[in-house]
């Protein structure tokens, strides 16, 4: 049956080299960067907030996991892809955020999909921020609901949009979000929400392991984890260190994506490494519960120094500091210029701002010590771009 | 902040009550059934076509690589996410399988979206089999391109929907369906795609392992892998018995992939556990070429001995095999029936069937031995339901 591969008589891939073009001369061109595994880089740049990813009880219990339960969950969680292992994490996150009930899915772009399609229908009302994860509004666009974006951390036109809907309405927002790491006015939104009837689907991604007592999220610091019409996604990938997403709320809700949530149905379960490893952070976490408070302090630490220095940093409600650049290409020098002399920081650039305001995103984590804060501080300030100083 | 969790005036998911009730009543509520690490049940549900999930190799080569490389990638591919693993792995799956080049992604899921999504644009002409996978239903959805379904399996409804259309199309198609486990006529699509200029986006995930040269995939087996004018997307989650998604094809795509996937740029890159587990199964399949030919055998004895009972059993092109039941009732109580014998059986019913006809589904693999192969055959014959058989 093997053939030489026939040629195409026309290239139907033949529009990607202009695309590529376009991209090439506005400085947006991405390329993959692998790095090794011991990286002589200080990280800067990942969202391992707690610094768990390679703690050797983390790392180790991921390990058992693998060599236990096998290296898949060999299908969907409905057919042979639910393990005792999963079932012993949903129990133990939902327990530790406050939630009724947790479903864990293969990622967290899956668990918002989850979560949005499942929980709207023909006629619902969904409420979304301007600045949400691509992956809310990817859940947006997919579902069969009618979508209205509101301005970015908004109670009164979330009020204005929800006003005079009958129906099924569902406010969605990040808690945190990725690009600024400013945090959304929860109590606001929820109240927002319950004075229409509506329900409120917060994604924690950036919160979780970070903010409320221990680390127990935002939707808990506010008062809100357990609450009737309050749903949380969040990942396993970011404080948790390792993959995969939850979706946390109502024991009826989790009952209805179980049932209804497509991400859910047909993807394969989160494999047990991943499944383990979170499990490994989460008690890990239990135990050293000064963990988020450290990562929080250094992040805003980095706020103070930049700042002072006159850079347009915003400020920190989580471990993300995001520092604005004049441009693409200034982001990318300044960020190629950190990481020559070691540190790694994330460069943002269109599409990945949603206002189209290129930045350099700093994570903070908890085992940075004072002197990594002071010299890499120091570091994005004599390597900044002349216009990146707000003053001068 | 803490507080107890306040009461809504409203119930927004009081809604969910009344579609549990209606579920229920037409035999159609799951539920997860977690099972053991060492499950006495033997499986012939999971979709571990080569039995590689628990092979030692592999799951010592996931351990491995989440004690080398960390529980997690610790970001998107584009940021922290790629590790020279991802890379090793990339080159590897796209040299064996024929394709220039590869992208690895978190799940099949979110390779089917990433490639469905970032090869079209508005005014792109999707033309979409009616029995594809609900991730290439998805990633149609969520494409701004317009999507024509076509009757299953039908190289003259594609041609006859290319027709007229000028401008950019992609023809999408399973290589294997999953729930019945027909192939697709590819040599045929690909002709139809090929003289209207349409590119072929194919989903490999039943095929890769288990169809082809040693199992390199139902593309490779068709002449077509490596061709210019053809993606494939596949998983790592089925023969490869680790978790997650993987896009092949030109270098030009994958790079506008990295460049363009939503699903890519804004997802935590793969758990170094799955990568490393994904290649170690790789390299022993290249090491025992024979075992995609073992799995295929017991997916044809399946067959012929259910077929042999007067059970409507669907013809296996892979190692898939679908038997009808009369009833979504009959087929939970057949399942649970074999379940009870030591058997465990997918239970296929509405929504996870395209024509709403409830069904067992048996995967093969190819640890079977010919004992178990004939002992479960007479299970699930013993156990049918009356009205199960065509011949009585």
């Amino acid at each position: 049956m093997k053939s030489t591969p026939p040629t195409a008589p026309h290239d139907p891939f033949g529009w990607i080299a202009e695309h590529t073009a376009v991209r090439a001369a506005a400085g947006l061109h991405r390329e993959l960067r692998p790095r090794p595994a011991q990286s002589p880089l200080l990280d800067l740049a990942g969202n391992d907030y707690l610094g768990l990813s390679r703690h050797p009880e983390v790392t180790q219990a991921g390990a058992d996991a693998c060599l236990t339960w096998g290296a898949g969950a060999t299908g969907s969680r409905l057919v042979t892809g639910s393990t005792a292992l999963h079932a012993e994490l949903e129990a133990e996150i939902a327990d530790f955020t406050g939630f009724e009930a947790a479903l864990v899915l293969a990622s967290g772009y899956a668990a918002n999909l989850a979560a949005v399609t499942a929980l709207t229908a023909q006629g619902t009302l969904l409420v979304s921020d301007a600045a949400n994860h691509a992956s809310l509004i990817d859940g947006c666009r997919l579902s069969r609901a009618r979508t209205e974006v509101v301005p970015h951390a908004d109670p009164d036109a979330v009020r204005k949009a929800l006003a005079g809907h009958t129906g099924r309405a569902v406010v969605v927002s990040d808690a945190v979000f990725s690009v600024d790491g400013d945090a959304a006015p929860l109590a606001e939104l929820a109240a927002a929400a319950r004075d229409s009837g509506a329900a409120l689907l917060v994604d924690d991604a950036h919160g979780l392991g970070v903010l409320g007592d221990g680390g127990r999220g935002a939707l808990h610091a506010a008062g809100l984890a357990g609450a009737p019409d309050v749903v949380c996604t969040a990942t396993l990938s970011k404080s948790l260190g390792a993959q995969g997403g939850v979706v946390l709320g109502p024991a009826a809700v989790i009952d209805h994506l179980v049932n209804a949530a497509r991400t859910f149905i047909f993807d394969t379960g989160l494999a047990p490494a991943a499944a383990g490893a979170a499990l490994g952070a989460l008690r890990l976490l239990r135990r050293e519960p000064d963990r988020p408070a450290r990562a929080l302090a250094a992040a805003r630490t980095f706020h103070r120094l930049l700042t002072a220095a006159g850079l347009d940093a915003a400020p920190p409600d989580a471990c993300v500091v995001s520092v604005r650049a004049p441009s693409p290409s200034a982001a990318v020098t300044w960020a190629a210029d950190c990481r020559s002399a070691g540190l790694s920081v994330g460069c943002f650039r269109p599409p990945s701002v949603p206002d189209g305001i290129s930045r350099l995103r700093l994570t903070a984590n908890a085992t940075l010590t004072d002197e990594q804060i002071a010299t890499s501080a120091s570091l994005l300030i004599s390597t900044a771009p002349p216009l990146a100083t707000t003053t001068a």
